[in-house]
């Protein structure tokens, strides 16, 4: 048996934390994992694309377990009611290869995005940023404002969105959650919002190149939480804006978003930063408060191994009988997977003629 | 919600029809699939080995309908009781990305192999074929069996492992079928086994180029159905064996087959045709009966794809209440992810506190 966690149960193990709380303990894993950098088996995701989409598989493995997570990103969809992305993911145990957790990831990667977020933004961001723009006010837009509020300490969030309804309904979900501390302003534009902003959150949904930032939006000092851009030919920034010489740009997997990220807009030889280096000391976030600094997120699959980890932790730590699907046989000889077949006779309709039966000799 | 099916399910929807009959309609569907070879998008499998196995990702999608398999390889798990190989895989919507169906594909895997086994061997074997040796009597052989018996002709069949718990198991599981006309002949050596066989299959699974067949031990007309060879560093025939001058080697994916299959052993200009062409009526499968034809099998994407298709079919054909898991999010606004976890309150134990609320003004 797999243990297995739906929709039904992720809203338990975050809502029994809470969701800040669960962020800032997921953070703590990412960054763990983050630390130990050279020992994951590391790709570029597996993406297959289509005129209106893209399907991708995100495998990663420390050399004892191994994780991978099934994501689309179809920006149509919500025109059609549907989700921009889903996903879930799979924790499997590499010494016998048996999957171990089968998990929803489509609103844990909301969670792990803000939390990666959050992570990289303490290391570059300014030690007194207090206010946030937060352009794009979609299906992740609630869990950056969390983790940003709750891991950064976030008093100010300045919303845009080309749609008013999306700010709406972020800001109704803020006022729900009754985030101590916080001013929600809701800006015109996203120059409105950006003004005075000491980090930039841009979370757009366009499969095209946007220019949801442009040069003169940028004052030094700012920090750039770039991560709606994450596909070939899906970017938010203009290049003029990674090409400033106060710049630092640090990115997850270089392999991975020199194709995806905002980087791909640039020449391969463009210096960029991994965030592995920055979260183990090796490079620095930031050298100065007037630098700008970009953290160019497209996701990589170390942070949902990371999250089914933190999620299996999880489930285990609460005990009792868990969820569990049948997605493996269980069989008392290994070689006989044709039992799971046999345990039951098979009805007469269709099934095999009885007429000669098969007759056994030694040769 | 996501169709499931489960280790419950498959056995019902196979012994439904006989396992005979579902492994017919699934050649049938894997070979229509065959004849569409350029309609799909096509890679070798994401593999990450360690000391002890390996874990794949096998996706593959015809601009429709996008699949994938999850599928481990570990021979040392039967001493532990483990199945060397397990296995599960999703259909989803190319046009939305949303995932339709989640299935075992232990069991399937299995099923789909003898199914390509038959289908290739339909296309390569001498017609009058009525004999096949059978060398790995493990969790696989029942199926090959089945399928070479149904769809074949087969009559005779040579028995050889190893392990003669697995013949017996074999034996054991082939005479509880009753399948007509068929005699069983348990082999003291491979070399007893092949000889006078006109189709040889090898199912054996240590990892490590073994040397199960030898080129004295094969006859001008044989069809050689060389299924366990099937990562980097696991083979089962001698090198000589595909030299033959009358030798005719098919493989499934080329690019794959050069890493994984028999072939790895040779110059990567050594001459192969693709399956797909075969099936198509552009090459042929044996040009006399003194040829000795060889599919080189690995097993390809595709035929897990057509499996999941055929599958999702068939439970769809069943009408009436399916069963589902609550892997993805179903929202009456799909910007308003967050509205998952709002859907209950968090309890006092861990959640946010309420200090001061959020306040919102208008920019």
């Amino acid at each position: 048996m797999v243990d297995y966690i739906g929709m039904e149960r992720i809203q338990e193990l975050v809502m029994r934390r809470g969701p800040a709380a669960f962020i800032e303990g997921l953070a703590a894993e990412i960054e763990a994992d983050y630390r130990r950098w050279p020992e994951f088996d590391k790709s570029p995701r597996h993406a297959i694309h289509s005129p209106v989409g893209v399907i991708e598989l995100m495998p990663a493995s420390d050399g004892r377990l191994y994780a991978f997570k099934y994501v689309n990103g179809h920006p149509k969809n919500t025109a059609e009611g549907l989700l921009t992305v889903t996903a879930f993911g799979v924790l499997a145990d590499v010494d016998t290869g048996y999957p171990l957790l089968l998990s929803e990831l489509t609103v844990t990667t909301a969670l792990r995005t803000a939390a990666t977020s959050a992570l990289a933004a303490r290391l570059m961001a300014r030690r007194d940023s207090r206010v946030m723009a937060l352009i794009g006010n979609g299906a992740q837009s609630e869990f950056q404002a969390i983790a940003f509020h709750s891991l950064l300490g976030i008093r100010e969030l300045r919303l845009f969105d080309v749609d008013t309804h999306a700010t709406a309904k972020l800001e109704r979900n803020l006022t729900s959650m009754r985030l101590p501390d916080l001013e929600i302003v809701r800006c015109p534009s996203t120059l409105d919002a950006v003004r005075g902003a000491d980090i930039v959150t841009t979370v757009t949904a366009d499969k095209c190149n946007a220019t949801i930032l442009t040069p003169e939006m940028i004052a030094p000092g700012m920090h750039l939480n770039a991560i709606g851009g994450d596909c070939p030919g899906k970017t938010e920034l203009h290049a003029d804006i990674l090409r400033r010489p106060d710049a630092r740009v640090v990115v997850e997997y270089e392999p991975q978003s020199r194709i995806e990220g905002e980087i791909q807009q640039l020449d391969p030889s463009f210096p960029v930063i991994e965030l592995s280096e920055v979260v183990a000391g090796r490079a620095s976030g930031r050298a100065s408060d007037s630098e700008v600094t970009i953290f160019d997120s497209v996701g990589f699959a170390l942070e949902d191994f990371s999250a089914l980890r933190y999620l299996h932790q999880l489930l285990r730590a609460e005990g009792g009988k868990q969820p569990q699907i049948d997605l493996v046989p269980e069989l008392h000889d290994p070689k006989d997977l044709f039992s799971v077949l046999a345990r039951r006779q098979p009805s007469s309709a269709g099934a095999e003629p009885r007429r000669a039966t098969a007759s056994v000799r030694r040769a």
